[in-house]
């Protein structure tokens, strides 16, 4: 009888999250110059990131053997003044992995519940799953969440209902107006996790004040992170914002360390950069013309999306990848989102999307 | 009725780790300047980090928009050639905390326990509670683990045993013979977490083989971190060497980013940096001998400690601890450990320890 054969079912049961193929990985097995690859498989910023954050980064690094402070003092105070909010509504997190993680083990047990939609992103089946609750995944339409029918799923049971918007991997945005009307519906016992890491790539027209809500819905819960826009993916630094007593209890689960000190100053630094925020939207604006124009004229299907990435449709995705990687361009397969005919393709650089769409006119030859 | 009030009873019942005071917080707190502050709380390296860990962190900044390998591939390739170990024993954390709180997430639950001694480090405790599971406190003896007591607490539903070698906060030490026949006698079913983040600051008489033992414990898992003798604290970087079954169960709970590039480069950069490591062990030794002396001359209670830290009995802990701040001062009360009457101060470079020692003296005076 081995420890591993005594652990919980569905820990047993848990498939681990696929991450895009790193570039070195990808250099190491086709034996392919790192600098030659085109990586559009993670939705990462193709500016970089800010050099206000590069310089703080830096500057952290001299303070590398101090702990960081895991009250994460001067970030919270800079969201606090940027959204007009209360320290004591934030957690910060690793990334904002971390704050789905954290809500999960606040809010979820064995015999408590979890809804989310089809094609959402891959963590909230992974921490509903690991906390042995039972995830309750509602159909898609048109690819996006369905609301109603999300809000028709909540069960006596039910804690947390996830929504993504926009969503990964599929694009699909939910206006500000039914995501409120969706609130005013969701009975006060259920955490509503709503995880904006796309926010800052919406059209103006596209925008909403979720955080403005939060003193209408005490069960709201807003997750950003540093990862997208920001182009802080590699540091690990995301945040929620929500009721004091829903982020008490976050906080009390939370690893005291949860951030690093670097993650920290960079995080902060870049919080106000908003010339590279709206540089990082154009680029993308800009980029994302580009690879529909490319679709159109190919003939593929794609799905309209609001963030750093497009989904569209090949039909043998494996053997495109294939040809893809053999050409030295990342993208990312989802038939683990439950679309094995389909390929998410992040926004890269003018000259990264156009490497991308000739390599896929020679894979689709 | 709100959200907060459905959690879980347990979650609700957690208290939050209390992290020693960061110097920027008595700064603000005192109106002293930072740099005339003296923080031995948090067992941290004195001499800062390698040099060679401070080149690559700066180098990996330089590509922080990209996602980290969540697979580790360089930092767990170097670790199999110092340890001679397999890739798929490993599972690298955010800090050893991250380690520890994998274990529990992967095999605790309600109905199930964990067993840990009185006086041992904080977070095993609250890894517990927070999973469901009963934690069940074995007395210590002279401070410290014992180990004979422990086996004997170990119920059927025991899945996990923690222990700490040296322990925090009490700098106790169990020979590894002792571990060993411990080992020996406890059941398959039950992981013994051995948390050896203090191990690199061992005397050699004292040093003792573990991941040895792996052939002939699968139930062992040997935790160790780069926060302590290699001096990257604020970057958040630990790792579990186990049988691969349990590390695989730990890696379908991690979350798949949960260690930055940053702190892959550092660690990858430090771990065999021996001439710092051994500059860092000789530094603690001298600091040691500094501090037990003046204990001795104050006629001070102490406990022999083979970690970077020792903990001395003031009676008045508080009081002490209020005078040692408004000196600049910064060490750890231990009060949340049962030891309301000590304080425990981390080693620190001889003019540190000079500036502690004599805070101390007028502290007592």
């Amino acid at each position: 009888m081995s420890i591993a054969s005594l652990a919980p079912d569905y820990i047993r049961a848990i498939m681990a999250y696929q991450p895009g193929k790193p570039i070195s990985e990808l250099a190491r097995e086709m034996g392919i110059a790192e600098e030659s690859i085109v990586k559009l498989a993670s939705n990462e910023n193709p500016l970089g990131m800010s050099a206000r954050a590069r310089d703080a980064a830096i500057t952290a690094i001299g303070e590398i053997s101090r702990y960081p402070d895991g009250g994460a003092f001067a970030l919270k105070k800079a969201l606090c003044a940027r959204f007009g909010v209360e320290p004591a509504q934030l957690v910060i997190g690793n990334g904002s992995n971390d704050i789905l993680e954290l809500a999960s083990q606040a809010f979820l047990a064995p015999g408590l519940s979890a809804v989310y939609s089809r094609h959402a992103f891959a963590v909230y089946p992974l921490a509903t799953n690991a906390r042995g609750a039972r995830g309750i995944e509602v159909a898609a339409k048109n690819f996006g969440h369905d609301l109603d029918a999300m809000a028709a799923a909540i069960e006596p049971q039910t804690r947390v209902v996830f929504i993504a918007n926009p969503n990964n991997p599929t694009g699909t945005f939910v206006p500000g107006a039914e995501l409120e009307a969706f609130l005013a519906k969701v009975p006060r016992h259920v955490l509503v996790v709503l995880d904006e890491a796309y926010t800052e790539y919406l059209a103006p027209e596209q925008r909403y004040d979720s955080i403005a809500w939060l003193a209408r819905f005490p069960n709201l819960l807003v997750s950003r992170t540093f990862s997208k826009a920001y182009g802080l993916a590699g540091l690990r630094v995301g945040y929620a914002i929500a009721h004091p007593e829903v982020a008490d209890l976050m906080n009390r689960v939370r690893q005291p360390f949860n951030v690093s000190s670097v993650a920290l100053a960079a995080a902060e630094a870049a919080l106000d950069d908003d010339e590279f925020l709206a540089r990082s939207a154009e680029v993308n604006r800009r980029g994302m013309a580009q690879l529909v124009a490319a679709f159109r004229e190919l003939g593929l299907e794609w799905i309209p999306s609001a963030g750093n990435f497009v989904t569209f449709k090949v039909g043998d995705a494996i053997g495109v990848n294939q040809a893809l990687l053999r050409q030295g361009v990342i993208v990312r397969p989802i038939a683990a989102y439950g679309m094995p005919h389909w390929l998410r393709v992040s926004i890269g650089l003018p000259e990264e999307n156009t490497r991308f769409i000739e390599a896929l006119r020679q894979a689709l030859a």
